[in-house]
């Protein structure tokens, strides 16, 4: 399979995403890798990990989108026919049908919007779902959208639900996803207007609804894919980053200030260790942005060498599991069901 | 000066609020406890912490909110002209100025819904807000609504500013609340509608208005007061209270699967302890409810006796700080900003 990498998306790029290319690519033979980003850059990296490698293709972009890109810099870089980014010459060569796929782990707007204007959506889907993995109790939970769509309504929960229940599948191996409804409060009924407005929907989706659920719910591992619109899912998400980097400061400080628990964090390093690869995003690398017409992976923005293998790892299981038909097969069918609802 | 303590609040009550009760009366010499409740059962309890006070007096009632009451049943005991719950007799009490201010640990909804129907808005509120302390970096951040109004106006986001400055004030002791607009980025721009909305609103308010925060900003101790809609606030709270506890069992999972890591934890366990304390809502006690023309505050379901006392404390810092006419004339202060604006 061909996948296309962006080697202009990490903070650090392109050093991570050279590295990460050269050893994704040793690990599965069946990876060829197509490199987008400023060649000559690229290239010099190479002898740095082994130097140039028959399945790793150097594609020039003269342009990129930044970190720092936003507002109509980022929409006009993302829609120009001309435009050179990498993300848009990569996502082309999905759309040409030269690449499987297409990842980056640079500037989530950019990839949005490139991803909008390029590919366009899938037949039926309304909006495009960012997703993320949030790490929780026994595992992960796929919660989407994380920050497309700050207005949502309750059809477009409903193809999120849809979407994410087969991502599930794939990236978290369960048969029947548990899909909820993120809201303030468990019981139906609960919620504010949007909430209210999808809760009928996801019921008589044919989806396996279990209800509203609450951060206890989520965390606790009682679902494996949880919706919202993209306002609260990023609120939320920013919220539960904040929270776990506060309590690890507090922890240091709590144990660097005396000499006995001191001694106690050196002894307890192994399972401190063994918490930040648990809650380290490094380890999941990336994930989709459900609803395109092409398989679009992001990345996190600080990827090293380690997260880029993960998310070109996660992103060959997707085209492996042929997840882009199975997304529009579900959308499909959701349409179908709606149709068939208000006929009656 | 009287406070109603709801005996019949917590998870475990009334055994807290009474032990509660006869220990902040003798910690603060003008506190006055009004402990309403089930008198025979809240009689039978006194012995066991000492006895009866003279500055403790108990006011039967007959019925109460349970934390199981919901829907209807909830809305009828709160509302009824004839109603015996304890949250209703007491918040009587302070309606007839025999009482300078009400405080449980029960129902959120049940103390809500009393306070809205008994006591009213102070003049020129709309809604009114649930309010908490977040523990952040450094200290604590005074966020609201966490849950009263799922669905809000900017206005009303502008009055929750208000109203939070006051209290952060008060409850935090600083001279200049820096106000935080919760957002999904900080870029002035960014948001749903309703940020949007808000975000001119309180540029304009004369408060100390810092601009779209995110989890970073919020739980880094860059904000004093931050302002969300309730269904958001909710959402935030209940996440940030999974994340900890999923942390917090990660950490102890982790700690205990070798001999190293067990006895590292315990030499750790002062640490630790430290965390516990940082984080645990039983040291803020109660939070008030912002807004209704009363002084209400409500405490934590699972409050122990410590935590009843801290709660009457900051109850007692709101009688003698004046809160309730801060928040009358805060509001007052705004209303009269908005009607300028409008004339010029």
């Amino acid at each position: 399979m061909k996948l296309v990498l962006d080697a202009m998306g990490s903070d650090t790029c392109p050093l991570p995403e050279v590295e990460g290319a050269l050893t994704a690519v040793r690990r599965w033979e069946d990876v060829h890798v197509l490199l987008v980003g400023d060649e000559s850059r690229v290239r010099e990296l190479l002898p740095r990990f082994g130097g140039a490698h028959p399945r790793v293709t150097l594609v020039h972009a003269a342009d990129a989108i930044t970190m720092q890109d936003k507002g109509l810099t980022l929409a006009l870089k993302a829609k120009r026919k001309d435009s050179q980014t990498s993300m848009a010459i990569g996502m082309e060569l999905v759309k040409r049908g030269e690449a499987d796929a297409f990842v980056s782990a640079g500037n989530t707007g950019g990839i949005l919007s490139t991803a909008y204007f390029r590919l366009g959506l899938l037949p039926g889907v309304e909006r495009p779902g960012l997703t993320t993995l949030f790490p929780v109790h026994g595992g992960y939970c796929v919660v989407l959208d994380i920050g497309a769509n700050p207005e949502c309504t309750p059809e477009h929960l409903l193809q999120f639900a849809a979407m994410g229940s087969v991502y599930a599948k794939l990236a978290l191996g369960v048969d029947n996803p548990r899909v909820g409804l993120i809201s303030n409060g468990e019981e139906p009924g609960k919620g504010n207007d949007l909430v209210k407005g999808a809760f009928p929907l996801l019921e008589a989706s044919g989806l396996n609804f279990i209800g509203n659920v609450e951060g206890k719910e989520l965390f606790g591992g009682a679902v494996d894919v949880a919706v919202t619109d993209g306002f609260t899912g990023n609120v939320m998400l920013k919220s539960s980053e904040a929270v776990a980097k506060l309590m690890t400061d507090l922890i240091k400080e709590h144990l660097m200030s005396s000499p006995r628990t001191k001694l106690g964090a050196l002894l307890a390093k192994p399972a401190f260790d063994a918490l930040k690869k648990t809650l380290d995003p490094h380890e999941v690398g990336a994930a989709p942005l459900l609803g395109v017409n092409g398989l679009v992976f992001i990345g996190h923005g600080r990827s090293n060498a380690h997260a880029i293998v993960s998310a070109i790892h996660t992103t060959r299981q997707a085209v492996q599991g042929h997840l882009l038909e199975a997304v529009g097969s579900a959308i499909q069918e959701q349409l179908a069901n709606l149709k068939q609802r208000e006929s009656v």
